[in-house]
């Protein structure tokens, strides 16, 4: 009998850990290197552990889990995702990736599955960057986007470190941080509304955008909101609108891929009968293709220019392609496993963006109810959970090489 | 000798009295109940005992010098203004108005003439409100549009009331506030650009425009930046922008006199990579007519209802016309005088518009540079305010009647 997941296994994990930090409201504040991190942490472990995993933490306290193969010179197979949230997050965002690695592994195991690569089931430490910024900051080390002291420097708003922290709740691990992977593959909810909306069960992801993010500034005259002509106004806020009010023209302008948001406006000086002398947003500008991205960049500064406003750079993540190889078996797992699927851009960050760097990577989103997340409301459905699992469990097959059926075995 | 303004004097007075409360920056703060609002009142009441003028103080605090007619019956006709001012206020706005009219009785003595109605100068208190809210509380307790008890218990940020500062200066009078009022002219700097702009030196006010006020609520759907394509927002900020955008279209659609001003907006949760899930924002419309501002009120709720929004009402402050007689008169002063004039709306609120409501009243705008005003750099030439109160000087004789020429007197 082929490896198959158990929706049930599955969805039984997954609400056992987020009762560790649940909130009230039905989500988890489950914070990097917080004693509910390190519940969650010992409760995966256990699981690993009674999965016969030899489980590893490295200095980053990054958690790797893994499951030999036949093959011992083959680098692994990883899977995962992580096991930290937002203050107020939900209960599958990142805790789904790795519940989902660890069900593909149960499955092996109940089905007597040898692959030639280990497989290695990994939680990524903060990736949420929500209490020790930035983001992803483990992933980056293990790529070598950062130094593992830096990373371990990097204080919460109280100025304790994250390195402390790890110490503290005893996840600072003796294995060095980064080391060959043969292949990184990531489950995670959309985090977006396009699969449910669509009825697709499962999103092949291609890529992540590249994401530039500014900070507008539009000048103006301030005067009396009564004795001021309109034809005599220079109204910083009017022209700050004009241009806001254009955005999702300007995004039109440049595909269904690209996104343009204003998340922060201000009019200085803030008074109801003066006429603002000043306005300031952000804007936040995304496409897959960097050129693209430019030329969004481009109209924007345009228009800014055209009001008397400047605008100034404030970070970019350059747009990162998955491996071709990697998209393609997951979109043959998703097919095989006779489930709806349809490519997808990545509109958020994840650890694989990091893997990306180093290993052949993927991803495979399911779908999230209402494209909530980073909500305490955040939902998937266990059959959307299921049907993730068994397309990671094909790629898994598929990347790491199948050693052993069961029919061969007996 | 016909009476002739002194244009040395006027400016030496104004600019005495720009020294009692002086900022750095050539500015003044002269809050209502405060010891440089004190050291102001102690310099005009010199002056006014100096050009023989009876001083009498009422209960708010508001101060009258009355220079005597033949007619004991006849009531008075007041001219004046405020001596407050905002906490980083101009040296014009409000002194101005009050010493002209002190000029106006300067000239007067100095060419002997005596009128049928006595002619009072008048220094309202706390026109500006900005210490105690609301504006022009002292000339609308002379109105009747408030009791004395309730304007005198309004407390300042520090939880100090009006009336225990007055009298803690010593300027609780024992007169009661309101009596029968032959007229009533204030001049005042315009407080806007169009005078400057277009070279006139006189504004001839017809009347005070209506303003309206309102709060808006543009609801939305909070979602990622980066995963929620654009097809699929509710973005609220982009809604609010839209309306923000039209609104000098709004405006124009109703007219020159029509004012329209966002001053305050708000986007939720205000953060740079998250869908504004709800804006607020305010409204400040205003016209003198008040048929033409319910239209543009409309306008307004149909735009917000359009994007599904609501529009609240704060505050409203009807149209104000001023009297016929008065502004035929002022108009006929500003012609005798040689001086160019045109009719103006004012924009900004004065103790004129509750005047308005028990004597004839009118008012005189000279130009301000820039039209800058509740700003240390408002500024007025000398000639610009000895033009105002050549026009002053005109219209009070005419309102309060010339019972002796100097030529009749000798």
């Amino acid at each position: 009998m082929p490896p198959t997941i158990d929706a049930d296994r599955l969805w039984s994990s997954l609400m056992e850990l987020a009762a560790i930090g649940a909130t009230t409201r039905g989500g988890v504040c489950r914070l990097a290197g917080s004693d509910e991190d390190r519940r969650g942490r010992d409760l995966f472990v256990t699981w690993c552990t009674g999965a016969g995993l030899e489980v590893r933490v490295d200095g980053m306290g990054n958690l790797f889990g893994r499951r030999a193969g036949t093959d011992r010179d083959r680098p692994p197979v990883m899977i995962g995702s992580h096991l930290d949230s937002q203050p107020t997050g939900g209960r599958f965002d990142g805790a789904y990736g790795v519940m989902a690695a660890l069900e593909v592994v149960r499955a092996l195991d109940d089905a007597g599955v040898t692959t030639v690569a280990p497989v290695e089931i990994v939680s990524w430490t903060n990736e949420e960057g929500a209490r020790f910024p930035p983001a992803m900051v483990s992933s980056g080390v293990f790529a070598g986007a950062f130094t593992a002291e830096w990373a371990r420097a990097q204080t919460d708003p109280d100025g304790v470190t994250l390195g402390d922290e790890l110490d503290r709740i005893g996840y600072t691990g003796p294995a060095p941080v980064g080391r060959p992977v043969g292949a990184y593959v990531e489950a995670h909810i959309e985090q977006g509304p396009i699969l449910e909306a669509e009825g697709t069960t499962i999103g092949v992801v291609t890529g992540v955008q590249g994401v530039r993010w500014y900070d507008v500034d539009v000048p103006g005259r301030e005067g009396h909101a009564g004795s001021t002509p309109m034809d005599r106004r220079r109204d910083a806020l009017v022209a700050a609108a004009g241009v806001i009010a254009t955005l999702p023209e300007l995004a039109a302008a440049h595909g269904p891929d690209a996104r343009a948001t204003v998340g922060v406006v201000t009019a200085h000086p803030a008074s109801r009968n003066t006429i603002p002398g000043r306005v300031t947003f952000t804007a936040d500008l995304r496409h897959p293709d960097t050129a693209v991205l430019e030329k969004m960049e481009s109209a924007l500064r345009e228009r800014v220019a055209a009001v008397g406003g400047t605008v100034t750079d404030v970070w970019q993540s350059p747009p990162v392609d998955f491996d071709a190889g990697v998209v393609h078996a997951v979109r043959r797992s998703a097919a095989a496993a006779g489930l709806s699927h349809r490519d997808i851009v990545s509109g958020a960050g994840h650890d694989a963006c990091y893997l990306a760097t180093v290993c052949p990577t993927g991803m495979i989103f399911v779908p999230c109810r209402d494209g909530l997340s980073h909500n305490e409301a955040e939902f998937a459905e266990s059959e959307w959970c299921a049907a993730g699992a068994r397309v990671l469990l094909g790629v898994t097959l598929e990347l790491a090489g199948e050693a052993s059926a069961p029919e061969d075995v007996g």
